[in-house]
């Protein structure tokens, strides 16, 4: 489920205002750092919401998990000052996208990759990639612009990289790359101070074309300085996409 | 989804046997390994059917993968004389049981493991479960005794581990657990030349018990040969449960 109020269905941020009411006997607003799509996963979520209630804040976290659904976890509570907005105060944000690149698809991976069967260059998407480092206007790849009232982001590191498994362990959230570069898996990281609607997602469904040799580095640099989302690649599925961590 | 023909509700051997029919025009009968329980998983689960198609068998396993959907696949297929019996041909089989034993449980393998909150001794419960192997009336271990004409198997082997990860990769069905024995996944991995219905999760369910030091070997074996489904411990839970491998 997505984090964001849907016409239907249940979604993240419902099933924690409800948690706090359970928990506390108050509504609470819930703010997030990001509202992720249905079918995108949350490793490092952060939301935030005034409370009048007096529970110590050390007990929220174990106390909401008896409250929350199975596939929604607290993995820590903190209090912040009044001025706080989880959404507003983000400086930097991660994220991670997954590719399974291998013949056979796992049916036990399929809501956690994207499986792409042909063979795909990372180091070719890594090297053409890096044109996407620094400060840009990046509606080429946002769904639905001119939403935003800018689409100036400023993209601070992006890599491209295998690994031999698939981050499905909280464990792994902080957990960088490793170094070897082999295995069947193609993770995409990308820090930026923000992110537009399906900024990520269109930039792997960029990126896959150069790792099949159809596009360069010089196509991601003509994609982007066009500010025109058709010159850009398809929108990868939701299942490949992780927000890892939010810094404030 | 399980394995075998259910009231309602998709099962593995309905959509295996509607592929067949849209790949080779025939209606096809599919014998199985081993009837899995809906939530329960097959890494290495063995299917057999006769065929008038006169397709090669070499193109059976890609092509009826692209009518199967995305939570079965086809891994291999081979040809097998005539009086193959998926079922009554088996010598032997191997089933492998994964608890998640942390305090936080991880929302990703909610249908991949069971998650087991309080900390167990791994090996205590290998100790214990030694007693189980060899030639023995399992019946404190079936469930709906007495169904079968012999409840009577031959344990092979049982080794109850620490591993540090969870089985989701197809590549893993044959791994055997490394030799460190740490880390937050208690695998149970039981031989036997047969099962009965639910043995492997009563088996687990009588053994976190002794995990947890309110029983011991002794028990084990008085539970054994007391032959009564009451004295042993609950049912485990079907998500933690993998049929890994089938000998003929």
């Amino acid at each position: 489920m997505g984090w964001q109020v849907q016409p239907n269905g249940p979604t993240v941020q419902v099933a924690v205002e409800k948690a706090i009411k359970m928990l506390t006997g108050f509504d609470a607003s819930v703010l997030s750092a990001g509202r992720t799509d249905s079918g995108v996963h949350a490793l490092g979520q952060v939301a935030s919401f005034q409370t009048e209630s007096t529970i110590p804040v050390d007990g929220f976290r174990k106390a909401l998990n008896k409250f929350l659904p199975d596939d929604v976890i607290v993995r820590d509570a903190q209090e912040v000052p009044l001025d706080f907005h989880a959404t507003f105060s983000a400086v930097q944000k991660r994220y991670r996208y997954v590719i399974h690149n291998c013949r056979t698809h796992n049916p036990f991976l399929r809501n956690y990759v994207w499986h792409f069967h042909q063979d795909i260059d990372s180091a070719a998407m890594h090297e053409a990639a890096q044109e996407l480092v620094g400060k840009h206007d990046f509606r080429s790849f946002e769904s639905h612009w001119p939403n935003k009232a800018s689409s100036v982001r400023t993209v601070k590191e992006v890599t491209v990289r295998r690994q031999n498994f698939c981050p499905l362990w909280l464990g792994d959230a902080d957990q960088q790359p490793s170094d070897n570069n082999s295995g069947d898996f193609v993770w995409l990281e990308i820090v930026a101070d923000g992110f537009l609607y399906n900024m990520v997602r269109a930039i792997v469904g960029t990126l896959v074309p150069v790792g099949r040799g159809r596009w360069n580095g010089d196509d991601i640099r003509r994609i982007l300085t066009a500010m025109t989302r058709s010159e850009a690649g398809d929108t990868a599925p939701p299942n490949g996409l992780y927000l890892v961590h939010v810094d404030y």
